[in-house]
């Protein structure tokens, strides 16, 4: 539980820095508004897997730990931005961090819930994927899971991986280093080598 | 309360029939896209009723029969993707089916719960209209509930009946099918003489 | 807690007002459309803190004067529409009132449940602004707190306002005098003045 809450602080922070250097691409966007979307990209995604759970308090309410961390991204972000930008791979390595780390977290909280397989690992998605999706909403954006690299489905896969590791009676932290790396290889095999998801219909 | 829950079923899969055919509309949208379109299509509404009523556990997170009521939708969205294409208003059916179905289980949930009158008949239409709504936020559309013939006001008209007839003691059956019954029929009229309600100002 | 029922009902009806007159200028909404906006923009906000605080019953469910503040904006924005239209400001003056009477009840009614002093002044922002940006987003604008002038900020300080003098045990009633007289007062020198925040990157 206290690394599963260590993972969950760190998650926080990298969704923060991509969604404050995500924010900044759109142009006149204020202090305040950065340091919302980021809030909103690091908390959106628990925040709705709480609510549709009932898990209640919501972990980031009654502890303001999620804030600082929160907010030490976003200042990272401002601090490290120049750098950042020439670098724009670690745009995606912070979001894919902030997915794998957010995904385990959120299955094995749904599992210990009592939730079922599937919609335990739906949940996992959920949890590294709405932040996102609500973050692009609020910017007018095309929302990230609709666009063309395969990335809920590698949050999804390694959400299932940790399902059936967790029936195998695997440890939490080889269960959550193996799901963790099989979404982080994913991702990273689909934007090298463009992967796409067949197209539902071919037009 | 049975026949309650094959109602809940056979609503969920309608949408999401409805969901993935809107969805394809789009271009480009994968296997994965079109998938979860039709899950927030059929299980957006009801959620959003839960979460509001705080009635929990949601529905469909402790009863996967609902993952698999929207997976055999999607699949028969695929499958018969062209005949359904052809008959363009099948969507149109699918969709008043749903939401039928969906404004007479959430009215009738709400009430239950001891939700008073108009509140409850709002659920109902909450239930209905909603997961459409949330569609059409994430696909960039306007919401269907702003565009141009009677949809919400048909789901709040048949909800405001059932009410009505809840109080007389109607039996729950005869309740639903003339409660459904209204919707179906407002909706019909609806879109053959392209019924609209007065503009709030006339420009 | 009685005048604080009262500041609720009051607010739901300015915010009303505000969301009905806000969706006029989108040409061609009929009065289901009008009302319903009316609705998201007066209880979205206030149903996000409750729901995220797992405070139930949410208020306007289980009280059915919500419903009856809002149908009393809603026809007040209608009967004086074309006044309140040459008046431009005053959309801005029901808006600012309604910020001002939801930040102060939401941070309020955080601190009663317990919540820290961050986090509570994070609710009473939210309870004053996310009925507006659903608004927004329902609508297809740009949300109101990524505009220009200063907003959310303002909430933002007046509800830190409440929560300082709140530990300094002043009287309820003088301290919502207070809160929501800086959030006003900043509001209008803001709009007066074209008062921006720094933005996060010098472009």
């Amino acid at each position: 539980m206290q690394i599963q809450y260590w993972f969950e602080l760190f998650g926080a922070a990298f969704f923060a820095i991509s969604g404050a250097l995500s924010a900044t691409e759109k142009a006149n966007i204020d202090w305040f508004g950065v340091t919302f979307i980021a809030f909103v990209t690091a908390l959106g995604g628990g925040s709705l897997r709480d609510v549709l759970l009932g898990s209640y308090p919501i972990v980031w309410i009654k502890d303001v730990n999620f804030v600082y961390a929160i907010l030490v991204g976003v200042i990272v972000a401002r601090l490290f931005y120049n750098p950042l930008l020439q670098l724009r791979k670690t745009f995606f390595l912070f979001d894919t961090l902030g997915i794998a780390l957010f995904t385990v977290v959120g299955t094995s909280k749904a599992i210990s819930l009592g939730i079922g397989n599937i919609n335990a690992a739906a949940m996992g998605m959920f949890t590294a994927v709405f932040g996102g999706v609500i973050r692009d909403i609020l910017t007018n954006e095309i929302p990230i899971i609709f666009r063309k690299e395969i990335y809920a489905t590698a949050c999804f896969t390694g959400a299932l991986t940790y399902v059936g590791l967790y029936h195998l009676n695997v440890d939490f932290n080889v269960n959550f280093a193996i799901s963790g790396g099989v979404i982080i290889l994913i991702r990273i095999l689909a934007v090298v080598n463009n992967w796409q998801l067949p197209k539902f219909i071919r037009k």
